[in-house]
């Protein structure tokens, strides 16, 4: 009784997402489902492997993160599937499991990836445009069920990766880099709470023309409509407006800096 | 094998959902997972506490209703979980439950309301920015698998409790207000259908400048594009357009009034 | 453990989606659900007859589509439930099913159709406004537990069918019809690839100002911002704007026509 996840940048409007579920249940009756977003920016594959990174950790082992992002589509990028420690990932090879890769690599966790070139375990025909449902969704509903990943595919050692690029220490200023602005326009950072000293109080953040005096506890700590820096629920720095939305009020985005004076 | 719902103002792209599924998952695998809605409008507390009620009664007995729409995440407002008849509630005390409340007692359904305080119900560490991941999820998956309500915290009697207005009667004329506009416009208002009398057709609804005369057995019963006052399916007054969305043309919203004059 | 698939114009907002949820778990608790879409166009029912017809082929036999796209509820319209081969249908008669019905007819497949008036496997009391929560959630549950569709209505063979064109030939020249824009703008045609003869290189196609060399393999093998020809993944010529929105910068929407040279 796996679970599988699903992250695309399909949204939910079209039927492409149920489309993907019928298959794998035809496959595997018995997989639970739970959807990550189907609201990805159109072909934004760093925005699906920030959000993927973020939430694989909270599943069982054993689950399989289906991911479909996948601008190259129909060409010849490669089709993967992965087990990175006790978890799994099915997707396009475009750098989609990037950040997954970091972790498992940081905490040393075995790796095994193959390109998906069994094609008896996909539907017939293969379309060029949707192997969301042809190709990934039959394999992920496969994982889960048990086949093992080598009779799915070869072993590779080299899949896509994007650059993550860290903070930057100067002195005592840190360069930070926005990396996520969520649905509330938190605005996310590279920058791990463990650089940040131990005095978070007199911890000072400059955001374009703005400046914030120490890092709070939560957002409630400060006054509704001021902008306030806490540490997010995955231990980076974030920047928020209490009760409101600090991606518009200050129009930053994804790639912004972010400026940190430690005490 | 019991049902959660799931209630937020997470939005659906951010994949923060999923996460409190995959922790759901993680302490209970049998859970059956409903989301209610997670576009409430950011910090919207009435919002989620209307959808929560309309809802909880289609639910079946020992359904976990996990609310989280929590402008005060990682402040001293208390954590709750409580049992209202046969459903149960879990969320922050900022006034959710008012309805639900309300609804159970009017019933005159048993009532038991916690404090969650029993920490070793909780992942660790406690982020202070995302209680829905860390406390919440994982209290509605305890009690779903049957923990009682009074090992997760200590009883309390003292929930937040939101003002939901009542209709106001002078003479042969109601004051109703508008308490929720739906996905098509639809204009909810506070007004019980036992409140008109039974000759409806001879009802009269007065709105801004306009006034609509007889209360209809259904939408398609007026012509397209006409206003349209009938009784919505949980028994309350509501004025629709007929085939549009009347909340656009009238420019009206949750708590603007409702004129009903009874025959 | 049936599937049922729910497809709807009623957002995801509002908590409408989960309650039917909740009624079907409470008739029938090893459901599993999915959801095809809620956010069909309000009253659009053309487009979720087209959604419905994409998705079915790929569910499990014995899977229930649940669909309310309703404008006529609380009038004489009659709610149906059908047999397709080996899917169900549930929904209001209004054309919901006509793409269903021409595919199940040309694989000459078994239909049986009811006009669904046995009350007694609704909930009451019954609303005027809400027969997707109070009739067709039940009924579906009934259906995917083995309620047999005899025992739920009675038959018809008159059910409303929408007018679905087809591409008109003149001369080696297709005029094509834009049936569906989905999410990424990707103009869906009603032209089936196997019209367009084997030389897929030399065919021509026109739209507004535009034309375009070709039919290529998949949306990659042109380069980024320029207009691409493909078979989309049901076999139908589509016209795509490559990593782009088609729809936006062609200004062009569902019954829009498409010409289409062969050689």
């Amino acid at each position: 009784m796996s679970v599988i996840t699903l992250t695309t940048d399909f949204g939910e409007r079209d039927g492409f997402v149920g489309i993907m579920k019928g298959v794998i249940w035809k496959i595997y009756p018995e997989a639970r489902l739970a959807d990550l977003s189907h609201e990805v920016e159109p072909q934004n594959v760093r925005q699906a492997a920030y959000i993927l990174h973020r939430a694989a950790p909270f599943f069982p082992p054993g689950t399989v993160h289906l991911a479909v992002v996948d601008p190259g589509v129909g060409t010849r990028r490669r089709p993967l599937a992965a087990r990175l420690g006790k978890q799994f990932f099915v997707g396009p090879d475009n750098g989609l499991i990037s950040l997954l890769l970091i972790h498992a690599e940081t905490l040393g966790e075995s790796i095994e990836i193959v390109h998906l070139n069994r094609s008896e375990y996909w539907l017939h025909p293969l379309s060029t445009t949707f192997h969301g449902r042809d190709l990934f969704a039959p394999i992920a509903a496969h994982l889960a069920r048990g086949v093992p990943l080598n009779e799915l595919g070869t072993p590779i050692d080299d899949p896509v990766r994007l650059d993550f690029p860290e903070p930057q220490q100067q002195g005592k200023t840190w360069k930070a880099l926005i990396v996520y602005v969520d649905r509330f326009g938190n605005l996310i950072t590279n920058l791990p709470a463990d650089r940040l000293g131990s005095s978070l109080a007199e911890v000072r953040v400059r955001i374009g023309n703005h400046r914030i005096e120490g890092i709070a506890p939560s957002y409630g700590h400060r006054p509704i409509g001021s902008l306030v820096a806490v540490i997010d629920s995955d231990g980076f720095l974030e920047i928020a407006l209490v009760n409101g939305n600090a991606a518009h009020k200050l129009g930053l985005k994804e790639g912004d800096i972010v400026e940190v004076e430690c005490p």
